[in-house]
């Protein structure tokens, strides 16, 4: 499996090495040393840092309750709310809530009814936008607090591992010795490199290139045209908006969107399909600027805008490992693979992975055995995380070419993550209320699958929705039949609840107010299928529950809440 | 003056190009782009990051009122009071409610008499610990707002000046063409490289190197030493606390100091006279830890500390140069030169700099006549200021070696900044009643001789103790008998208030109370020098009346905040 090594002697320093101190990093850092292991973090630049990953989402947010409570770190939870964040981490975060979606076409003015919104109901949870530079170095001193030692500005070059432990090398010449380590830091990753483990070609259907940067002056889009012209329930500049188009998509995450934001920056990226828009000879800014002249509703809302910072250009963003893991090594979410900001997902593939691998690797470090077999599901858990993210992507991508396509696969986007969000929240209540850590390892196994729902008929729909969207992409199917049959679906599937409407045709932006979730209870006890009645049962109810023991909500300030920001708009 | 060249019929793309985006790149940029002037902004690296300078005085807070005003650009004045940069910039920040000071001696335990205290009196100003990472993005958004074009990571390696413009060029062989330039970076200067500007050997007669960090962990001193048991009147960690001893001392600036502070860190430095504490050949974090380990009432407060970040240790830290400025082209203040962070100075001399080049540049992009001559007076400035801060330093290192010595500079230091910060703020009264601008052009002038007051006596007094400090550095005077021979010339001038008690050897803390503030009124006016009086009383009124006028300042909420300060901590 692995050679002798002429380190082989040598007592390691440390019982984990960690390369990268993003948030994986210091997360797992913390969780870390938290339960006594003896953790050194290194990094190959410093803190602070720009990054992106801003945007979460209720299953990020739910993520990271579980973690923060399994592992005992409480200032991870202060991550999972918009509350948390003001109060605790930065200010200078955004709030999200909503996800919200414009389609456009090129030359045309943008069709009012062509327009979608996921609300992120206050009742359940509050969304961020994460001001990563702010997050990522509070995190990290989070976890040097646990006591993880921190190596800034060490760019490791070397990695060797042997019977006994791991060695790391820097280009400095410097080494350490360790008993595992995790790469935890992106694409450049040194393990990914030594051990030669990225797929090449990508097995990823998915095929983007991005632009990104961040600006002051874009303007929010109800100031062009005015709430009440869509039908939206939240101002789009409460979220994070997407405009849509044929073969791509632009991310607009306002940082400056609430009553004490005192950051001006608005988070700004572009990303292309090459296949439809190749990369031009020209620089980041000006193809941005050029390419939205191109979209008479999308250019006005960059009028002003100018960027603080050099607009980053990649090449293809898609990245893909054979492996993620073995004997004393593993890598995190994004070392491993990427596929798309699109659906906000990177951020809670991350805490997916830390939470499967935190209590792995400390049982491994205390009981000195590193055996692959005790981590084997981390990997299953990456790879299957990263194939459903590239079919979530690949689809909506392809349905960009017409609304209704896109319409019907936002749907069927918006009804899983619901569903999931019910499995997740179910499984952490169980578990907040026994203890039980079977709970949170029958979670994790099911996780596997991304966010669908542990009910075969849930992941049936979504499959065939998803085959339909391969034959358009290739080709053999209309994208009107494709839409039409899976709309057919997404109306006649009985374990959906009513009360989101995801059939039905006129209704684009669900709002889940406090009547339409008496209502989805009442249908759970008497009309849904009992596995799926119990599933929304137990997972709305654990969700109010949480939220109101926490002392996070109250529902009777939150609509005063909710009254004053709308006034304050 | 210049020779003509190649590039000398180029049409110019900018008004000004600013190499640097620290503080002073990006305040002078925001008040020139206020202006209508065409400003380029290139830096080296990116934000966010990591910067030193983190301390406020008076002094800086009240110039950035004054160049808030006298630019129109608002937001500077929101870094001028902690109200401010809490409320509309970031809250990571700290409080600096005091200066405060110990004096240790190697292996004894600190005598609680040996200490001093400057409170800063929140009825005048309220001083901040910066969290530069936040304050420096947030200033550089300002610019962008304003109009600035910003460039990152753009490394300048040339500069090539000619009768028409400025040529830069940019190690990727890019290249700009302007009108004027600002050298706005720091001791790696492309300008001062370019011409060859720096001292070598340098004129500074003050000689020090450096290590520092941010850590978690940090102890407040009162937890090791109950409040009480110093004279001082706010607790240490309310500001910034000096370690003072033999060849150097030792900064703890808390940004986690107040109520609402979400930021654990704390900035730790330690400055020290290679001459006395040579070099050693160990990492920068060891030799900290060593070092402190010789002081027992200095190494319990770092017992538990660790740094979030690499410890950076510096050769000697001064450098000057033998020019500061020529025809089409500036360097601001720490691109000309630098002493050491004591005493807080670096931020005031940046704004002093800033504002006395503002308009001139303003005024030569309009009649685009770049005559070196209007500039003269900024060069006469960032010199004298050096000199300044040269000699307030290396006499305060001088008079670490006995405590007596030092508690008397620390008097004459103290006065000068109260007498000094009267006159910078009667003259920004005045400009604020009459709108006339040959107000603040007068203050320029005066600026040049550093924290002086324009009072021969108080400059008499101050270059007499300077002298004493000099001559017990070359050995021809013993520290006591200089210590008396200042503390009898403090006791002895009538030009000093009473209430101040600079000459009274028992009175090591000085809080201005309002019943000192009454007292000093009534002596200004009938017991003092009527041209020190007039300038207490129009100094301390303009003060009174600008806190009142900008509704910032509420003399009973701000009697129940103290109290309910003292309270929390």
């Amino acid at each position: 499996m692995h050679a002798a090594s002429p380190n082989g002697h040598l007592k390691p320093q440390s019982d984990v090495a960690i390369i990268g101190s993003g948030i994986a990093g210091t997360v797992l850092a913390a969780i870390l040393a938290r339960a006594g292991v003896d953790v050194l973090l290194l990094d190959a630049g410093t803190h602070p840092r720009f990054a992106v990953g801003e945007s979460t989402i209720p299953h990020t947010s739910m993520l990271m309750h579980m973690v923060a409570k399994r592992y005992d770190v409480p200032e991870i939870e202060e991550l999972a709310s918009f509350e948390g964040v003001q109060g605790r981490v930065s200010p200078a975060s955004g709030i999200k809530r909503n996800f919200g979606f414009l389609y456009h076409r090129e030359g045309a003015r943008q069709e009012p009814e062509q327009c979608n919104e996921l609300p992120l109901p206050g009742i359940i949870n509050t969304e961020n936008h994460f001001f990563r530079q702010d997050i990522d170095a509070w995190m990290l001193a989070v976890a040097v607090r646990y006591g993880t030692t921190v190596r800034q500005r060490v760019n490791v070059t070397d990695v060797d591992i042997d019977d006994h432990g791991v060695t790391l090398k820097s280009a400095d010449g410097e080494t350490w010795r360790t008993r595992f380590v995790v790469d935890a830091s992106g694409y450049r990753s040194p393990l990914a490199d030594k051990m030669d483990l990225r797929e090449n070609p990508s097995r990823l259907r998915h095929h983007a290139r991005t632009l990104f940067t961040h600006m002051v002056g874009v303007k929010p889009y109800e100031e062009l045209v005015p709430h009440g012209t869509h039908a939206n329930i939240m101002p789009w500049s409460q979220g994070t908006l997407h405009h849509l188009f044929e073969g791509g998509w632009i991310w607009v995450i306002p940082f400056n969107n609430h009553a004490r934001a005192r950051n001006p920056l608005v988070s700004v990226g572009l990303s292309l399909d090459p296949r439809i828009h190749p990369k031009p000879d020209i620089p980041a800014e000006e193809e941005f600027r050029q390419f939205i002249q191109r979209f008479p509703s999308i250019a006005p809302q960059f009028a002003e805008a100018r960027s603080v910072r050099e607009w980053v250009s990649t090449g293809r963003f898609q990245y893909s490992s054979k492996r993620t893991l073995g004997y004393r090594w593993c890598l995190t979410a994004h070392a491993s693979g990427f596929i798309d900001a699109l659906f906000s997902r990177g951020l809670a593939n991350t805490f997916e992975i830390i939470n499967a691998l935190g209590w792995r690797l400390i049982e491994a470090v205390r009981e000195d055995d590193f055996a692959v077999e005790r981590f084997k599901l981390v990997e299953e858990l990456e790879q299957g995380l990263l194939d459903f993210n590239d079919d979530l992507v690949a689809n909506a991508y392809t349905s960009f070419q017409h609304y209704d396509l896109w319409d019907a696969w936002f749907r069927v986007w918006s009804v899983n993550q619901r569903l999931s969000n019910f499995e997740i929240n179910r499984a952490f209540g169980r578990y907040l209320e026994t203890n039980d850590r079977r709970i949170l390892e029958d979670y994790e196994r099911h996780a596997v699958r991304g966010t669908l729902a542990e009910y075969e008929p849930a992941r049936q729909l979504f499959a065939s929705a998803s085959g339909r969207l391969r034959q358009v992409q290739e080709g053999t199917l209309p994208a009107e039949s494709a839409a039409r049959s899976i709309m057919q679906d997404l109306r006649t599937a009985d374990f959906l609840p009513p009360a989101l409407g995801a059939g039905d045709p006129g209704n684009r932006c669900v709002h889940v107010t406090p009547p339409k979730v008496v209502s989805m209870l009442r249908w759970a006890k008497s009309d849904a299928p009992p596995e799926v009645g119990r599933l929304v049962h137990e997972g709305l109810t654990y969700f109010l529950r949480r939220r109101f023991a926490f002392g996070e909500f109250n529902p009777v300030s939150e609509v005063v809440k909710a009254r004053r920001r709308v006034k304050a708009k």
